[in-house]
Order: structure tokens, then sequence, then C-alpha cells
């Protein structure tokens, strides 16, 4: 079954829900990707918060609208902290969404992503080799690389979000979103996006963001997905390298879907 | 009583001191600003270092010309850590100040805070809502946003300044600095800041850098608040988003006081 | 002796097989710096990952192709963790590098490093004050500024690479680069460089990076501080202050090589 393309229409009206809701994101994420991941959230209209200490996290989760999950710095006291979190978030019904960076290469977060899946995630998102490291399926990663295309990675994907109930976004040059039975593609990734760091950790807390929208989730994953790769085709378009991606990106997130607001 | 406006011989006069002496500033804050912080600082003159270990920090406090406390991503061990540098500034008469990021949302961190009011802070910067939970008083915040304009919470910052001795900066798009008999009134703050993280933490460090200067207080806490609000009104003038607007904040700091430097 | 100037063949041809191999470089290092180091290496075609929890770290060590310790922001379980990736990089063969950041002026940390130089470490990057104290020589360095010039340490650089067996790189205005017999010079440094954070950190890994290349070790690192020097004196022709500097760097490390990639 081919997947559909996500239309314009519901691109821009997750848009206008996300700026209206605002949702609170209670960021769990990597050390190397916390200023951009929050900037990306704000340039949106989200608020971000990004809460570590177990009891912190635990009373904070429930507070938020969603939780995100990235394993990228993971040690075994934030591991902690993670599952009190998703635990807290779980039993108040809030939807918590996991980044398994680099999983599959590395022992310890690997067994901490499977000890997860288990926990109902609302969402994932991945790479290709993460996504087939997740599904106990042979990946070429090395580390955060990916050597898949995210194509390759979509029957597990799909095998994926049927197993942890989760909408599942593997994403690359071209992103698909399944909920398993449903499958959307969202076109517009840049390779310029690979030489800046963060770009795939940021979609995530849109994601996770994404989550706390009405609506169908599936719809809702792939347009943060669109969201990016939009904001991504404009910013490569104005930049002369991935420094000056970097100012465009945000810039062009923050003037998404035609509102000048400065 | 009306607050006075700080004036602009006071602010270049403060500004002129500042990079004269260049303060050496210890700065233990959150994950998500560290970055931000250290080049807003290293644009205006002064030198930044983050050093988090329990006893580098103790060591370290006392070297430097002033310490930068935020609560933003608190850990009970960095709380530890913290506590032996306040205990350690204070030993040696350098000043501290606190940055008590999202308190009153979130437990751990409010008690900490709480503790470290009775150890004698040089300064506090923080937003209405923080202010306000600081105080006692019922606040609107949730998390780090607030809901609460800097005016509304200026009994507030008086009565903390009183009880402390601190000069309290309650901040926003006109903030406010007290020491609880004198208010001084900073303008010029812009919405767009509030779209980029970490603007109100590097106002903090710059807040703790210009207590190590010579002079009164009051009036170099709110200078260090008008080197910000200057350099922000400049670069939004300049800027397409919040993308843009940081490259372009830290070229006006750094150029502040008509000194073209590159 | 006089150094010899590394001329630009040299660092023409290490700039053609840096981006060839694309070194997997396991970076421990500082908080402060974590996005940018990550950013410097992605610009130069190279692969950053960041991994510090201790059994992950000594596992993803044997992995990558090289390994960088930076002790800026260090703790006692990052510095177990660091050693058990040391260890294991050593095992198989890999080469590390050590950034001893604010050595001499703190304890822990000093007697850290001195540790690690017994562990026969690829290459140092250090500035005059640091290698000044890891050489055990008097220097004037007060936290992570350097008041010492490049060539004032050049001496204790030549004697710690021949006590070490590392190449040794001490930085500033000009670079000198040295095995502990022969001496290479690199020029063209800015003194905007150091009102940006983390220059001399994304260096440090540029150098680790530079390491997993076949041919001439001392050649390798001099070439490493070649790229940083041209693309730094490329962005500050270009740039306004620090702040435009940042993306002009990461755009010049980017084109490097008169390569338009975008």
């Amino acid at each position: 079954m081919q997947p559909d393309l996500l239309d314009r229409v519901q691109t821009a009206h997750a848009l206008q829900q996300f700026r209206h809701l605002s949702p609170l994101v209670h960021c769990m994420t990597n050390d190397v990707v916390q200023t951009f991941t929050a900037n990306v959230l704000l340039a949106l209209g989200a608020s971000p918060a990004m809460v570590i200490e177990r009891d912190e996290a635990r009373q904070f989760s429930a507070i938020a609208d969603a939780l995100l999950i990235n394993v990228g710095t993971l040690t075994r006291e934030r591991a902690d902290a993670m599952q009190a979190a998703v635990d807290s978030a779980n039993a108040v019904h809030k939807p918590w969404t996991l980044d398994p960076v680099a999983v599959g290469a590395l022992t310890f977060r690997s067994e901490f992503c499977q000890q997860l899946l288990a926990r109902h995630p609302a969402a994932i998102r991945a790479n290709a080799s993460e996504i087939l490291a997740l599904a106990g399926m042979p990946a070429g990663g090395r580390g955060v690389d990916t050597t898949d295309t995210a194509s390759t990675a979509l029957p597990a994907a799909q095998k994926l979000a049927r197993q942890t109930g989760a909408v599942v976004a593997v994403t690359g040059e071209v992103d698909y979103i399944t909920d398993g039975s449903r499958t959307l593609m969202v076109t517009g990734g840049h390779v310029l996006m690979t030489r800046v760091v963060g770009t795939g950790c940021a979609l995530s807390a849109v994601v996770a963001a994404s989550c706390a929208l009405p609506g169908d989730r599936l719809v809702n994953v792939a347009a943060a997905c669109a969201f990016m790769a939009q904001a991504g085709s404009l910013a490569v378009a104005q930049s002369q390298g991935p420094g000056s991606f970097v100012p465009a990106f945000l810039d062009a997130l923050y003037a998404l879907g035609g509102e000048v607001r400065v």
C-alpha cells in the first residue's frame, strides 16, 4: 500500500492548533541539543521546560501537556528519572514520545528503550537504523548515524506501531509516519540538515508537542514532520551552510503559516 | 512611590566599569542556557566559567569575582555543590545571585530556594511569577512561563529585598529593580525575547557580574538590565525572527557603548 | 630551533583525508560547548557522538575512531567514565586527545589530568597557561583564561610531548604544535575568537578527529589547527561581532577547500 502525502490543509490546520494551544512540553533530552530543542519549540509557539531530577520530573510530567524522552546522553540516574516521569505521565493520560538515539549500538540504552516500549509511548521518532534496531531487525547504524534510508525501515516502523500502539515516525530525506495500518509521507528534508546537530532531536520534541493536540494523532505527528520539512526547505534556500542554516531555520519556523509576527 | 527610570549616564558608566574590570563569573546554571550565558558574558567583556563538582565549586567561588546560582535543571547533587559554592563565596565576601527558575511550580527547587534565601544573596533576578512564589504570594506560573506582569510583582519584590538584603530585579517587558526602599525601572524589553531560550537566565548572569562592580549595587543591577534591554532593542530591529535575533543580540552587546571593536 | 610554518599543500591534503574518512569522534566534553563542538565536527565532515554513561562510554570508545576528553565541567562520575573510555580506547589502539580546561587552577581536575597523562594521550590541546600548569611550571591562568602567550609555553609543550609521547598543541593567536623534537607553527588566530565560548574546545575535538587520520600525526594535528584558523579568518572578515561570527565560522568550515556544497 502506497503511503499518502500529508496535504497542506491538514498541515495548516495542525499548525493553527499548535500555536493556539501552545503545549507545555516536558523535555528530558540529551545535553547536546537542549538549547536548539527549546528554541525550536519556542519558535513554533510551544513552551518547553527541561526538568530532570527524579521527584521533580515525576511531578512536572503530570503538569505538562506532553513529555519527551530522548536517550542521547543517558546516564543511570537520568534513566531512573525518565521512568518516573513516564509512569507519572501515563497515570494522568498525558502523551509521551520516545527518541531512541543510537539504540542498537549501545547496550545500556538498548535495554532501557526496550523496557520503555512496554510503557505505551504515544509516538516514537527515529532514523531508519534506530527503528530497525528497536524492532529487532539488523541495522547499519554506527552510533547516531544512519546508513539506512527511511523507506527501508518502513516495515519495521509499521511492526513497531502495531506492537506498541504508538504512532511511529521514521525520518530522513523522506519521512514516513505510521500507526501500523495507515501510513503518511512527508517530503522536503535536505541533506544539509544532517550537518546541523539536533535537527532530528528537535523534531522529536515537536512530535511530542503535537501528541497533545486534539484530533487524529497520525495526522498531527505527520504535521509536526511537515512543519520541520517546510521550514528546513525555506532555510536551506536562504543559508550559505550549516551555520547560517540555524538562525534561518528558527526564523522560518516562527514565520510558518504566512504570519509575519516580528 | 513612582520608580525612577535609570538614566543613560549611569548605564554608560556601569558599562565602562564592567568592561574595565571584566568580572570572572562562576556560573552554576542550567543545562539549557550554558552556551548562551557564556556568550552573553563574553560579548560584554566578562569572563564566564562553569565549575560544578562540589569541591571544585567550593574552591572556585572563592577565586571568582561573582557567583550565579540558577536552579533551572537542578539535581540533588548540583544543589549540594551550589550550597558549598554559596557558603564559600560568603566566607570571602564575594557576591552571589539567585535565579529561581520555575520556583513555586516544583517542590524540590522551591524548598532549596527558600533555604538559599537565608544565605544572603546579593541579588535575585526572576520573572513576576517566580518573585511572587518566592515571596510566598499566589502566582500564575506554569513551569518557566510567567502569566503575571512585572509590575504586579513589585510589592513582592520589595518585600523580598527587605527580607533578604538582596537587590531584587523582577523583569519582563518593563524591569523593576529594588532594594526594598528605592526602586528603579528599565524599559525596552521585547516580546520576541520570550521566544529565545535563555534571555532571562543570561540576564541573571549579567546581574551576577554587575554585583562585582564598585558603587551602588541597585544602580549596577539596573544597569545590567539596561545593557540587555538596549542590545535587545537593537537586535529586534535587525532580525527576522528569534533565530537571527541571537547573533544580532550578541553583536549588539559587544558593540554596546558605541565602540566598534572588530 | 625556529618552528616551521605548516604549508598549504599539507593542510589541503589533510582536509581531503578528513572529509573522506569522516572520523567518528567520541566526545566526552564539557556541558557548555557540546552543541558548538558537534556542529564544528559536522561542518568539517566528521561524525560526533556524545556518550557519557560509564559502561556505554567504555563500549563506544572501542567503536569510535577517536576519543576526546575535555575536563571543563568535570564531575567525579564523569571522571570515572572518562577513565573507562580511555582504557578501552587504548586497549584497541584508538587515539585519544586531552583538553585540560582550567588545569592548575582547580585541584580535582589537576590531579585527574596528571593521572591521565600516564595513559598515553595521542594529543593534548590547550592554551598557554594550561600547558604550563600541566608541565608543572608556574602559570598565570585564572580559570579558563590564559594570561600567557603560546610561545611562552612552547618549552613546556615540548617537555610534555617528550614525557607523554603525545603531539602537544599550545594555541592562541599563533599555534605551536610539537612532538618534542619537531615543531610546527600555525598563524591566523583572531582575538574575536576569544569572545566566543568553545572555540578552543571545538579545536580540541578537531584535533582528536585528526588523530584518526593516517600519516604524520604532527602534521595532521597542525592541519586541524590550520582548518580552524583559516575558517576563523574568513568568518572574522564577514561578521559584525561574536554573535554573527558563529554561523559564519561554521559556514566557512563547511566550505573549506573551495568546495561549494550547499
